[in-house]
């Protein structure tokens, strides 16, 4: 059996001199495999739920999907233990992905994608996307408050990151919330792809930590227009923005906010713009 | 040329209605591959930095050497653009380490150390380290205070993890910044390691984040007897810090934390009694 996304443990908490044992419960970490059409593509430690959302979000944002639709996702039983038969996930296309191309060595970390550490490389997969219309400022800006009163796990362990697809009127389409940044974003994608909600054009992707690079490819994967961070961008996650088009919003609190990509002009006056030109054409 | 460890970019600060270009600085990220004895073992996502430290330490936390005694490091020039020259990094042991087997997959995101979803195959592995004198519990409280005081990166960038080691004193003895958690721990068991300092027994490692599984990994690969994290502890952390012998103590802020390992006993007491023994015995 899997376990659920937060455990009880033993713990006992010190106050100054005292040690006393306390109620306690923790965020549950738990390594998963994904096949793509019987190929392992990865192992990833995750909070089980959402298990098909994340092996699928995964195979999108990492490109190994290359466009085939997901026929099937399911729990495969190869371990001999009975725990191991559901942190193994296989999603299938009848073989019409491409077909995986192993890496020559492990990819760690924050480095899911590239397995390259040659930076043209890297950059060279982010075409631009067109101009999209963003939510508004003030829905951007107001993001990260309402990610976080919709953590429920947050609340009960103390630590786990979320991610969440939201809309022009600022509602929270989906939340999902994981020990690994990565892993919620793709839980997000997951979803939208298996509701035929992508490319998400219009919509913006808000994360609870930073903006590393890896947050950019996946959003631009997805096809987002702007990501919303609550903490600060790398320096390749701005570049990345700036040369995918992607608009990128960081350190996001209070009503205020700073711009990163596109270095000139106002996406946000563009996407008014855009909404008022949609109005008055219906009107 | 390598960048630095920050960087100056073009942002323009929201504040209200207006939208203002502001001075600022970003985190670097950058990919860097880490060969070992000619074999390519990992590409990371990295702060640039003490690079040579980053790829002994990950090869040592990883288990990749198996004892075997680093001869030298160095740069490669494997690339045909200039940049990529400082982005691969070759650790030497002359052949003595053993033979990198490559994984099925690539691990992503926080999974650097398994490349398996079975659980007992990802525990096995941490024999038990014997009980070992830790730094008081008034020095591993107050470790966070002093790590976060010690990051100048976070004051330029607003954006990185930390980690350190810190001895029964307080003294934090190596302090490493890095867009990767897990880079952040591998540079500071690097730099150890170059010092002949491995088994960092009664040493103390402080990480800024979270404390997941592979963080217990890494403190227990490197011989700290004790792991202080700023956040919550996962699952499997606390499972992987009972099993190994490994004292864990979380949510370490204002003088309080949370002891999740061991389960019973007050090693800090312990740890007292040690020193006292000591003294007398010294006496």
């Amino acid at each position: 059996m899997a376990r659920g996304r937060s455990e009880k443990v033993l713990s006992r908490r010190y106050d100054g001199d005292s040690l006393r044992r306390t109620p306690d419960e923790v965020v549950v970490e738990e390594p998963m495999a994904i096949h793509l059409d019987d190929t392992l593509v990865a192992t990833t430690m995750r909070t089980p739920g959402h298990d098909f959302e994340l092996a699928v979000g995964f195979c999108h944002t990492e490109g190994l999907l290359g466009g085939a639709p997901v026929e099937s996702c399911r729990y495969c039983a190869t371990g001999s233990a009975v725990e191991t038969g559901f942190n193994v996930v296989s999603v299938d296309t009848g073989g019409r992905a491409p077909e995986p191309t192993p890496r020559l060595g492990p990819a760690t970390s924050s480095c899911g994608l590239c397995g390259t550490a040659d930076l043209d490389e890297v950059m060279v997969r982010l075409d631009p996307i067109p101009t999209i219309a963003v939510p508004p400022l003030e829905v951007c800006l107001a993001a990260p408050d309402r990610l976080r009163r919709a953590q429920g796990l947050f609340d009960t362990t103390g630590s786990v990151h979320a991610a969440a697809a939201f809309d022009a009127a600022g509602e929270l389409l989906v939340v999902r919330e994981d020990i690994g940044r990565h892993n919620a974003v793709d839980k997000v994608v997951g979803r939208l792809l298996l509701d035929a909600r992508l490319p998400a054009a219009g919509l913006g992707l808000v994360v609870s930590g930073r903006a590393s690079f890896e947050m950019v490819q996946k959003a631009w994967a997805a096809g987002f227009g702007v990501l919303v961070s609550v903490s600060g961008p790398s320096s390749l996650a701005v570049e990345a923005a700036q040369r995918a088009g992607l608009v990128l919003l960081a350190f996001a609190r209070d009503g205020h906010g700073t711009l990163y990509a596109p270095t000139d002009g106002d996406p946000f006056a563009l996407a008014a713009k855009v909404a008022n030109e949609s109005i008055e054409a219906a009107g």
